[in-house]
């Protein structure tokens, strides 16, 4: 896999590319199709006028539009960088100026719902490639983009059967350029896939950082002062945007309740065997589960450094 | 808080340190005690003859002994570094050479069982001050040590009712030339503290890579590669030593099962509000959890670089 980003597309891979949504995502994304000569010209839509004139002030885009229709007129790819259950809304509203030939993408971390809100919408000649980056921090908004946030991570593209393979093929393009390995799968492949790699975990952070929140008889400043003992590897995440969070569980639901119930499953037997003193199968567990993080460090998706190669004093 | 190891002490804080256990943390102690000159002499004891011999080449100590009653003969200050279920084995081991006003301490992550264990076999004259460095990493044995390990990391102490206030000063006066923090607190106080800070977010991590393992509709390679979505968070503190970590849960299974339990009782309230479409309750969750975040990184106990800080291409 690229350590970094290679040099710069010598003719761009589209004419005019527009941007639907200018967070973490979206800039990420202008930042490398800029530098990677991926498009002409960029266009952006932001329905926020304060997210729109940070935009600019960056210079993300060549335009930033409020309206996401007069960003998609004339593009001949726009992506969709908002939150999973604002992209049937944004399809509707863009429909009316897409021309054919244009591809439709979206990097929304729930396929299935996605596909079914979108696809409707779109006319005829539209070619609808979904994408999900599998890449991000747990900042939000538009100074938070940058242009190697791709480089080394998979992007999964979940087209449906029929759809047109060059479309297919320039979207593979599109993130390659920036960085990306490409896998291709089927929606409900994706959303169970991700449910465990990255739902799940969310939600789990989001909760045990709760419950902190929450006690009695601890002191919030005592969970704050002793978190290195573990805590604060959770409040990374779960300082994630709230809204899009909110999306990808109601929109993927009963993936995400599947995984839930086997994880709980699982808490609890683990639950059962502290109890009863049963120390072989909780040193069994914790020796196998250090062979999948060797795994994910052999295989570049995480630093080798301990701590995450956190920097130190 | 100091940002790194302060100068050496000009005369040795103990004359001869005994280090039970060359693990991460006990080689840890024997780098910061060299280089901050808190102990004239530094003499280790290992059961383990492969780790004795690494501790030999890497020079943590001036002498290593089999024996741990070897090591801490003559000694003025003796600290375990064992796992907490080994501590009252080394304990009785120790007691027949421990002289009149030496200092026993230890580094376990629970307390209350732990001073249940060692105190009863001190002999009189013998001052025990337990405490807890809230630090680590992911990595285990003699080469995983480092000096500054503690630096700007809290170290808590639970001496007992009554112990010698001069003990209790000079432990603390060895944690703090180590750059550490210090706190003083009860052991069943502690021991509630960091079954939230660390023993339950350490058994969540275990069981969430231990569930995705046993996937049958996910393959491990997928969980590997899409790992970035959130999972390679857990999967850090899910590789830390196992037998240290089934030893934290069968000696704090109180407190852990009764965190466990709260932590549940909110994870059911999210799967119900998932079920439901409740966005608002997921909402307010999401956006509150971002508060203890900002607290976290404020008070330099993580970094505030997006992902950790961790290397990026």
């Amino acid at each position: 896999m690229p350590e970094r980003l290679g040099p710069p597309r010598e003719t761009p891979l589209f004419r005019r590319l527009a941007l639907v949504g200018l967070g973490l995502i979206g800039s990420s994304i202008a930042h490398a199709a800029r530098r990677q000569n991926l498009a002409g010209t960029i266009v952006a839509a932001d329905a926020d006028a304060d997210v729109r004139e940070r935009a600019q002030v960056l210079g993300l885009a060549d335009a930033v539009h409020a309206d996401a229709a007069e960003a998609a007129r004339g593009a001949d790819c726009v992506v969709l960088c908002v939150p999973v259950g604002a992209c049937g809304v944004v399809a509707a509203a863009i429909a009316p100026v897409l021309e054919p030939g244009c591809i439709v993408s979206d990097v929304g971390s729930v396929k299935g719902a996605v596909m079914a809100a979108v696809a409707p919408h779109l006319p005829p000649g539209v070619h609808f490639v979904p994408a999900h980056p599998v890449a991000g921090t747990e900042q939000s908004g538009p100074e938070a983009g940058f242009a190697t946030l791709f480089v080394n991570r998979w992007a999964i593209l979940t087209p449906a059967e029929g759809t047109d393979p060059e479309a297919i093929a320039r979207t593979r393009a599109f993130w390659e350029g920036m960085g990306s390995e490409v896998e291709i799968m089927s929606a409900p492949h994706h959303d169970l896939v991700l449910a465990i790699t990255s739902h799940v975990p969310h939600l789990i952070a989001y909760n045990i950082v709760g419950t902190a929140a929450d006690l009695e008889q601890v002191t919030r400043s005592e969970v704050i002062k002793f978190s290195a003992g573990g805590f604060r590897d959770f409040t990374r995440i779960a300082a994630s945007d709230p809204t899009m969070w909110r999306d990808v569980f109601l929109n993927n639901k009963e993936a995400v309740l599947e995984m839930l119930g086997r994880f709980n499953e699982d808490l609890s037997a683990l639950a059962r065997a502290i109890r009863w003193d049963d120390g072989e199968t909780l040193h069994a567990l914790f020796s196998r589960t250090r062979t999948i993080r060797r795994g994910i460090v052999s295989e570049g998706q995480d630093a080798p450094a301990p701590d995450f190669g956190r920097p130190r004093e």
